[in-house]
């Protein structure tokens, strides 16, 4: 019987490559044991309500106007939705041509670009052109029309912070370019140190790898740590130097859980530079509605920004997405109601603004818990989560303990990731689906679950943890950190 | 000044070679002009809602419900909602573990898939397995992750009936394999002649590509031909014989205008077929919540299933769908509302068959409106619109028209379809968009206007037409039909 065009041997070798710890095995494993019934813990995605977290009311309440129009002319509408939501859905759906239900331009409705690129001109004290500005089915889905767009070949290399989030090495395994990573150093906070980054580019030249873009998560995923603005200039004087185009990866502008270093935009430090930077360097930053306070992961709502792009190479972007058609309308409506809230004096800002703080503020609460945690268990060392959803600990695994992964056929951490699932139920992803440096392992958590759940979570870890450091020894033999 | 990594010569090669004329220089062309004031009547792609087809009810009142909980523990919710409705909206609520603003599973809800299962299972008379139900942001994204699966390299090639729905030919392009077209016969009704089929996959291999799949759009897009089940016989057989996967874009699978063919699914004829091919073809088949009576476009909600692909495979493509993390869930809940609509006894029953019958029966009318408006034209041939939501009239050109595009540096139908846009405002799709055999020239047009517009804009057609006819001679030489 000859080989059929879907037989696993005769599939494209690119998709088998990709890899994506997220929800690999560790996963997979978890939602075995939950349809046995199991309680799990899902800390394995950034996905706030699916551990219970409420969707603001007001987007809500728009969004569910514009689905339904009709409700807009029944005299009974005011007893349930307050005018202001009304007005707000009144004012989007003439946005549209045909409501949501129709396909809008492929870069998404004009009235939302509009409205996106205000927000991003009162953020970064610069104007934004709408144009340059098209809406995604959520940031991957804009990662990865640009890495597809860049990677012309295997010899093309697209520079990765490790750790990194999963999404990257995929993407270009799948578009058949090459990962250069560039280490994060966990003994400085996470920082970039520079350095390393020339370094790393040197190394992959040397290989004969043609360098073309630079990947910044910030702040960063799967480390949560937030950026200096001297580490953003370093970056954007690098790329520019390299004739990299920076791609921006910003979806958690909004969390940030320490006030030293607030967010600011790579956009935003790179005009403050001036010429020749500003006018020159290549950059494209990504945002979404699943992150933030809104968290409204299932609505896959994202928007990418183009800074100095040529204009060829936009209408070029501007085709590929046309063949998609556009982006899901109802997604778009969350990314307006993001960037264009209530205002003070509106009959919803008290609302909006109460759920929103209540949600960071409470985040803000859990970064410390998890960390203090971790940093209480045996052989656990874990930096403060300073932004994004995550907690990424180092876990000194006893020599024993990698010898019984070994028999196991596991790689340690993902031994160690299983062994925590079937104990406490909490669904982690091993530290090499993220990369880290050979001989240390990390697992990573998000800091979503309910603050009142915490303790106990945290409990149920040190539980686990500590005695499996006592069973497979304590001594660590040597520290990384 | 050193080239960057996205100016224009920089970039990817696919990239720039992927074409897509629904959204190409006669929709660029247009926007312009509305822009200016000018009134357009898009008819250039498949958007019925933005042509005025409202919403189905039902379906968005459980989505509304779905998007505002909140609304479900409203004393007065009962007043402005039909209780079906929101007896639905509970349990697709709990379907999921967050609501809509949670990631799905990356292939979707297990509840949809389970209702998608259980309607191809009714309509086929075979069981499905939801296992092999993957849940996508409309059919366009579903094909594309399949055809990214099957092409290795440029010598692959995929089977693409000609004329052919341009995603397939931007996809093909975008992904680096190459296309293998086999004609329709415009004479026969845009029926398949096996025939020619052999010798479009003769004349691939000797050019060296080896022919991995076969694309059929049954109805077709932008043919509007509905295949019969002998024909359907043939191309089985045949992609068995040659070890090709068969894609079978069957989005307009409601969409039927006549009696004599009514749709008939690949997948129900292959399992009629008997072993060996019932059990060994390898059959991919996608759905659309955008195009039947629903029309909703804009939610960008599809599923795809397969049948026959080995498991390790099906694993492949599950990963690959996990780097995007999941589809819109709203887009998923129109998906259920679609396959599993109100019953008989429903409170919501008479309205939804009222709505979506209206509908149906309105495009029927619209089909012989259109069809027989074309066919009373100087130099216009168009077979009837047997399905799907098209007619693809042919535009026989005189040679004076196809010497006067040459000068402008026009393709002759571009040249014809640009005419009509600035004399009319109807914009459509040069048939060059979607292939045709050397010399033969169309157009492609929605049957989607309302019905009550469709005379006036009928005789606006044939008043421009016949005028340019008689500018350019109406002395057409010969007939290609």
């Amino acid at each position: 019987m000859s080989a059929k065009a879907l037989d696993y041997d005769q599939i494209n070798e690119n998709v088998k490559k990709a890899q994506y710890a997220v929800r690999g095995e560790l996963y997979l494993r978890a939602s075995e044991l939950q349809k046995e019934g199991k309680k799990i813990i899902f800390t394995n995605v950034g996905n706030p309500h699916a551990l219970g977290q409420k969707p603001l009311t007001f987007p809500r309440q728009v969004v569910a106007l514009c689905q339904a129009p009709f409700l807009l002319d029944d005299p009974n509408v005011g007893l349930i939705f307050p005018a202001d939501a009304i007005a707000k859905a009144k004012l989007y759906l003439s946005y549209t041509s045909g409501g949501l239900g129709a396909y809008s331009d492929s870069r998404g409705l004009p009235g939302i670009r509009k409205e996106v690129a205000e927000f991003i001109g009162r953020r970064d004290g610069y104007p934004s052109d709408p144009e340059l500005i098209y809406l995604t089915d959520g940031a991957s889905k804009g990662v990865m029309q640009i890495l597809q767009t860049v990677i012309r070949c295997q010899g093309d290399g697209i520079l990765v912070p490790v750790p990194q989030y999963p999404l990257y090495s995929a993407a270009i395994s799948l578009f058949g370019g090459s990962l250069v990573p560039y280490y994060l150093e966990e003994n400085a906070n996470w920082g970039l140190d520079i350095n390393n980054l020339r370094q790393s580019v040197a190394e992959a030249r040397y290989k004969g790898i043609t360098v073309r873009a630079m990947v910044i998560i910030n702040p960063g995923n799967p480390t949560g740590q937030c950026l200096s603005i001297d580490n953003l200039k370093e970056i954007l004087k690098f790329c520019y130097q390299e004739n990299l185009v920076l791609l921006g990866d910003e979806v958690y502008q909004q969390n940030v859980y320490q006030d030293e270093r607030p967010f600011i935009s790579s956009r935003k430090v790179m005009l403050d530079m001036g010429p020749p930077i500003s006018k020159e360097l290549q950059l494209i930053s990504f945002h979404t509605v699943s992150k933030g306070f809104l968290g409204e992961c299932g609505q896959r709502g994202g928007y990418f920004e183009m800074t100095n792009i040529p204009p060829e190479s936009v209408d070029e972007i501007y085709k590929v997405a046309s063949i998609s058609l556009s982006p899901n309308v109802p997604g778009q409506i969350f990314m307006g109601c993001m960037v264009s809230p209530p205002q003070p004096g509106d009959i919803s800002y008290d609302q909006f603004i109460r759920e929103s703080k209540g949600i960071l503020e409470s985040l803000r609460k859990r970064a410390h818990m998890m960390t203090d945690g971790f940093n209480s268990c045996k052989n656990v060392v874990c930096n403060f989560t300073e932004g994004a959803m995550y907690s990424f600990p180092q876990i000194k695994l006893p020599p024993k303990a990698i010898e019984a992964a070994k028999s196991a056929g596991k790689v340690p951490d993902v031994f160690y990731c299983l062994k925590l699932l079937e104990a406490t139920g909490i669904s982690t992803v091993p530290g090499s689906g993220f990369g880290q440096k050979e001989g240390v392992f990390h697992l990573r958590t998000t800091i979503l679950p309910a603050e009142g759940d915490m303790p106990a979570i945290m409990e149920s870890f040190k539980k686990f943890n500590d005695a499996f450091m006592d069973q497979y020894g304590n001594n660590i033999g040597y520290s990384r950190m």
